[in-house]
């Protein structure tokens, strides 16, 4: 079995749940159909499974180094990436009139995370650099993306993010990287980024730099913000490099997990000028940068995704093969031992593995497939409705994963026992990577923030109408399956519960209490929108189970299983949640910084 | 304020909360009273905060190595053992009468707790070695005692556990380690042992292995296992070191946190024989290594606990010194950055270790009490009973710090965001550290079965019936304070739901679909004790309130808080717990490992 797909299961998702089928009949998407798909999916696979997957552990643990001012990297890297470049895979995220494949996003999710399962450090260099191109694309003059476009399309550049600094992670308001203007245009940058991942390697001919800075003069806070393209290597006219534009690589980050991609803090403006050019407009930064954000944190949350996936296929693999111990009922020592897939706690890790990844990956397709219908779509109406659906189900796509599917991972670990804490075995390295997560794009607490104090209350609530709309239509559909009946009554139950808290919050003139346990609100919310998901998958499996394969009949079996676990064993957890919120429960908010120690 | 220990709350605990003045009333601890070990606190304190934490990080990054069959650890390592040594630490877990200091359980928990705060890995070369004194000095014959029972004491030698194998961890009755008698009354050992902490090191003279081997001709399965003390160095009649004893060290695991303990994979007889000696009798040697698990289980648990400790003081020290963001209500960019202790996420994530942290804390002083009461009566029919309520709450001890201690730890790295996931930060390596706790001395899933397959039933429910009373006395005590109703209440109604849990898997006839969520009854009868532990230090909290120093209400009221916080949002889980405990879900337990991906 593979250690990076389930392609039964991705297969599922996308023509049995999700009508991916139908997307591909648009003129849009005319150049694929399910078996060119099924091809470049083939090759995704081989080349992650022999280029990017071995080279995963050789990477952890011998990291980028810092050497001289400039980054040394183990050489299967750029192999992997010379695959990577020659199978034409850099171009997969982009559109046909920039020299892109056009493919649908959710299909493109579904290629790269493949190489996000087998190998993500590696891929994180490939994933920032398809973001900065389509934020240069989206925002950029026609003289930038001239200069620039076609270089990272290719993946002969890559690109970077830098927004944080030491003194601002959360708190870009606080920024002071500064950017005052030169007479032809251009502007001169000073100042430090933090966690700039990617900011430094010897990877790439050339590294782009989308730097968020200040223009002396320009209003406080975020709205003084501007997004500069401040290149690591100057480049002539003729699109030629020229001389270095004093960037200069401070430090290295030496992190927890994803150790494979460099971390960096950088210098702009030492020992020279650095060179930067506006994108879009001054002051007007945040927006441009946020422009691509629903799209990066989709993307952060498959990492996370698929990252708990690589886990959850090696520990089933592993408890499939590993004999130890006996059935409860005949423990006689002299009888073969089973295998640990046999016993009932290491089923119940399994089980949650299986429920987390495989219903967090359905909500990653899902929201990825709301933005090929706008592309595909006139209807400015709906676009908008489904538009300010993805915007409240952006911060559960980032966060949900990045808690329970971490949560994965540490089961896979305990799958293992012994040998899952080892580094010989590759699961405590997926725990690891996977724990970023939650910090960078927005940490947890931001993204509570976003959806409680944000996208639940934004237009009178027209998103959580919306929400209950479309979760009311995959009600209808369960409605005709009766063994259904128990987990659309308990989705509906708490999805009323959802939207009565949403209003106690509403009405709380304590803006501060209402929001003090956003995070939680967060988690509840991503409950119930996985329990939906499941109840899609289960549609979908009772469809198959009885009109489908027989051959088929075990994975059918086990959606509905996992659709049930997830119910029974975890949905009530977010009503549990959901009435602190609406208690409007003071507890942590009303402790002071005294009060922890007494001291 | 210290990384290692809050001392305040150590006396809190010890004075306020479990009355340790009256055992130190006892003729067994005469020599001590709380002045005298105010003086051993603070020196243990400093020795932990001078010598072992400054070594943490680079142990951690410069993990002893295997090189020519030997291991080579960083002198740091030395140098703060033997500052251990020389301060007569290595003889605070033993009894007068074999040259030990003669402290109570409890107050040895919490002095060498803040070495395991301050530098996990080299406390456990110590931990183990005062284990394999206790059990040679309770199974062993006067000869092996006079032998070598004293160098141990003193911590010139040390000693390992020798238990797994590579193909037996949890599965003990499958171990292949053959002992075969010899003419002079010893055996020669040929065998492999896996998982082995501590079993080549370059820190002590010698190394005794007490290991689980089987003699031939023995009855199958664990009844015919034995235990023998085979030293690394074969020792001559006069107690000098003679020749090698042929355990070969066979390689290092290298593991993910607890880095700076070897765990090795020894051979027995490889290139020569290895010589063993009987412990006990025979056949026996399941019982007699079992003899201390009690104590060892609780010691994991204090090791979960302490590791966790170390990441909310270090994080909570972190927020409240870290400028980040504003107050929601005024968030212009003009105003001075709040701490972000000030955030109510901040505060949720501070609260939550504290309550996971100062809970789990309080069991393990209770459960050593427990131990030291034992000692000091002579009222043998309380004792057996305290024995048994003991038994009830070891797995608990054992399992509930290794599962909410390490998600402490998990937000003490979210508390810090980007810094958090660095090496240069301790929080994500007290994660990894501790991230072992579920797995060695028995699983999570071992620890389970434990529970509800053997304790809550054993003498037709005794342990549980106990449990209702102890806990009904804490009960009796709160109902004098009217603010405390709320909470009692809601511990009686967990605590019947519990036992009437109990009631109905004992009535099961399918002894194995009634354990298939033994895991998940462990966490919540966890989460009734923790929460009956929280009700304790209530009561004392409210007492100290109405009558104690007006300086110490902050830290009164944080005691209070907690309490209220692990009631509300920690408590309800238990119950929707045990409810798929009563209702004998088999959910997980019926799928089938085809089911898992479908093929």
């Amino acid at each position: 079995m593979s250690m990076i797909v389930n392609r039964r299961d991705l297969d599922f998702m996308f023509y049995e749940a999700l009508g991916l089928e139908q997307v591909l009949q648009s003129e849009r998407y005319s150049d694929y159909d399910r078996e060119s798909l099924d091809a470049m999916f083939d090759l995704c696979q081989s080349i992650a499974e022999e280029e990017f997957l071995p080279c995963a552990g050789k990477l952890d643990a011998n990291e980028p180094q810092f050497i001289d001012g400039a980054v040394e990297t183990i050489p299967e890297v750029k192999q992997a990436i010379s695959a990577f470049k020659e199978a034409g895979l850099c171009a997969s995220g982009y559109d046909a009139d920039i020299g892109g494949m056009q493919l649908p996003w959710m299909v493109d999710q579904a290629l790269n995370g493949m190489f996000v399962c087998a190998n993500n450090p590696i891929h994180i260099y490939l994933f920032l650099t398809q973001g900065v191109a389509n934020m240069l694309n989206a925002c950029g003059s026609d003289e930038l993306k001239d200069k620039y476009l076609a270089p990272l399309v290719a993946g002969d550049w890559f690109g970077t993010m830098c927004l944080s600094e030491p003194q601002a992670g959360s708190s870009l308001a606080d920024i002071t990287t500064k950017a005052e203007p030169l007479a032809d245009g251009s502007y001169k940058l000073t100042g430090t980024k933090m966690w700039i991942s990617g900011g430094e390697q010897d990877l790439s001919d050339n590294i782009i730099h989308m730097v968020l800075a200040k223009v002396p003069g320009g209003p406080a806070g975020v709205r003084g913000i501007s997004l500069f393209l401040v290149p690591k290597i100057r480049v002539n006219a003729d699109g030629t490099l020229g001389e270095r534009n004093n960037v200069a690589l401070a430090g290295l980050n030496h992190k927890m997990g994803c150790r494979g991609a460099t971390n960096t803090l950088l210098n702009f403006g030492e020992g020279g000028d650095s060179i930067g050019y506006l994108v879009g407009n001054e002051n007007e930064g945040l927006a441009n940068m946020f422009h691509m954000m629903n799209e990066a944190r989709i993307s952060v949350g498959m990492s996370a995704v698929m990252t708990a996936l690589g886990g959850y296929l090696y520990s089933l693999d592993y408890a499939r093969n590993r004999p130890q111990g006996r059935d409860l009922a005949n423990k006689d020592p002299q009888l073969q031992q089973v295998m640990i897939s046999e016993h009932a706690d290491i089923k119940r890790m399994l089980m949650t593995q299986k429920a987390f990844v495989e219903g967090a990956q359905m909500l990653m397709y899902y929201s990825s497939q709301i933005i090929d219908q706008q592309k595909l779509s006139d209807d400015t109406q709906q676009n908008k409705r489904m538009g300010l659906l993805l915007d409240l189900l952006t911060p559960i796509c980032k966060s949900w994963p990045s808690e329970y599917c971490l949560e994965a991972n540490k089961l896979a670990i305990q799958v293992l026992g012994g040998y899952g804490y080892t580094r010989e075995y590759p699961v405590e390295r997926l725990y690891r990577d996977n724990r970023l997560n939650h910090i960078h794009e927005g940490t947890w607490g931001i993204q509570g923030l976003d959806i409680l104090g944000r996208k639940v209350q934004m237009h009178d609530g027209a998103a959580v109408a919306i929400l209950r709309e479309e979760i009311q239509n995959t009600i209808d559909a369960a409605a005709s399956h009766k063994a259904l009946t128990g987990q659309w009554t308990k989705l509906e139950a708490a999805l009323s519960q959802m939207e009565e808290t949403v209003k106690i919050v509403a009405a709380c003139e304590d803006k501060a209490l209402a929001l003090a346990n956003a995070t939680i609100f967060l988690d509840a919310a991503g409950h119930i929108v996985i329990a939906w998901m499941w109840l899609k998958q289960a549609i979908a499996a009772s469809d198959g189970l009885a009109n489908g394969s027989a051959a088929d009949a075990a994975f059918y079996q086990g959606k509905l299983a996992a659709t049930q676990f997830f119910f029974r064993y975890e949905l009530p957890k977010a009503c549990a949640g959901l009435a602190l919120v609406s208690e409007l429960d003071s507890t942590c908010y009303d402790l002071t910084a005294e009060q922890f120690l007494g001291a």
